[in-house]
């Protein structure tokens, strides 16, 4: 049997009571750890559990899943994921691979980045799709997320904008040279972020947005120290959100009148 | 303090760990049971929580408010919500009555069935705006989720579809004569829902779906006998899904391919 199991935004205490009797009765625990972060240490998720944790990185996920699903034959085997377990498509191969293997999944569902940020304000219905910003390399400047926008701002959705991490990457020198030399961890800012939004703005210029767009920036959603502002594009480009991980919302350019109530108690004052 | 706390979608066993000592540490709790529904008695919860629970209608939520929030002046009191907290227009309400009202909130969050239905397969990150389905009555027949639908499906986003709940709704009829006698609870199903969509393409008829349209049916999503049907209209609109609550995917007209692998296995088969 494979628990799938999320474990929400926060800390050791984010599980549900089910996801936690799901997990100490397993064998084997595993933490998907390169989609998205935990905002606290794996010591702590042990010392709750009374399991050891093992961290799984984008190769033993991904390529080297047989490590996750062979012992699932015969044992209860936990996958843990940062936030639901449906947010990156990763997991949904996962559940696909155990079908084929004739192994039963049970996910465990919890809070995800993507109903979350309902704690700002902006109505979950009123969404349109998401898009995600990458880091830029020298050669590689994708922006396929600026159409994206578009179609939603056109359509008065709001989006919501995930940005980059980068966990055990390795630089493409590295790459091309085969070394198993990682770089450190990178978590894209919001001011990286509406950077190059505005950049690809200025070159494509189909008036998406501009700096005097009301934003919304969301540090550490459902964390203790949680940081939600709403401000220009100008003024949050400059702000100090603090650690990760961070994410935007751009508004419909209609925001409704008890959407605007409850932003106004995250507006953007110049610090 | 109030906390307004997500108990997920399932049973007692989906609150997280840190909102069961929330509500633990409370002297009043609240539990918001008009917006959706409780999959397990309200007792279980009271025996899980070692604490009585106090059913909050429409009444008590928005115009009688007051009762949750003046003894969360002084007291801990804490606020229940099937699935998460943002889910419905509400909850933002309540959030900045407590600001107006200098009473510090809480959010503990939890799945919501807007980022459950990622369990379908189908990648969240591809969901358009959500649109809600509703009973028509001889005199009101809205329709307006159908335009919202075509843009989504213009746009190539799929669209989560919530059906209507009617809980300790009265009559037109009590209504006019100020009587306080209430219809037994409905739940919109599936059949319904696809019944009226058709109705409204045949009376619109802007080709945004039609019967032979690929859709996803999912009935009590996140609990133990969760039904999931990928079929076409016509098949889904006699199939019996069984116990509230229902929704219902209407999927873009592009499907990727691993949302199709992962589609698969829910296929419609004729009973």
């Amino acid at each position: 049997m494979l628990y799938i199991i999320g474990l929400g935004l926060y800390d050791e205490k984010d599980i549900t009571v089910r996801g936690l009797e799901a997990v100490k009765s397993c064998d084997l625990v595993f933490l998907e750890h390169y989609t998205a972060i935990l905002q606290c240490d794996i010591a702590k998720l042990e010392e709750f559990y009374g399991k050891k944790v093992i961290i799984g990185d984008r190769d033993l996920v991904e390529t080297e899943a047989d490590q996750i699903l062979e012992p699932a034959k015969t044992k209860n085997v936990a996958l843990l994921v940062v936030g639901d377990v449906y947010g990156a498509t990763t997991h949904s191969d996962i559940f696909v691979r155990c079908q084929k293997m004739g192994i039963e999944v049970k996910v465990i569902h919890n809070a995800s980045i993507m109903n979350a940020v309902g704690c700002s304000g902006l109505q979950l219905y009123r969404f349109g799709q998401t898009v995600s910003v990458c880091f830029w390399s020298e050669h590689w400047k994708p922006s396929s997320y600026y159409p994206k926008i578009k179609i939603n701002r056109d359509n008065n959705m709001h989006t919501l904008v995930l940005l980059d991490i980068k966990v055990k990457e390795r630089s493409e020198e590295n790459i091309i040279k085969g070394r198993d030399i990682f770089e450190p961890p990178r978590y894209m800012t919001i001011n990286q972020c509406i950077e190059q939004l505005l950049e690809v703005e200025k070159e494509q210029h189909l008036g998406v947005y501009d700096e005097d767009t009301m934003v919304v920036g969301m540090a550490r959603v459902a964390c203790a120290d949680q940081k939600i502002v709403y401000g220009k594009m100008k003024d949050l480009l400059r702000y100090d959100f603090g650690a990760p991980m961070h994410c935007l919302l751009i508004p419909a350019p209609q925001i409704d009148d008890p959407e605007l109530d409850h932003l106004e108690y995250f507006k953007y004052k110049s610090e």
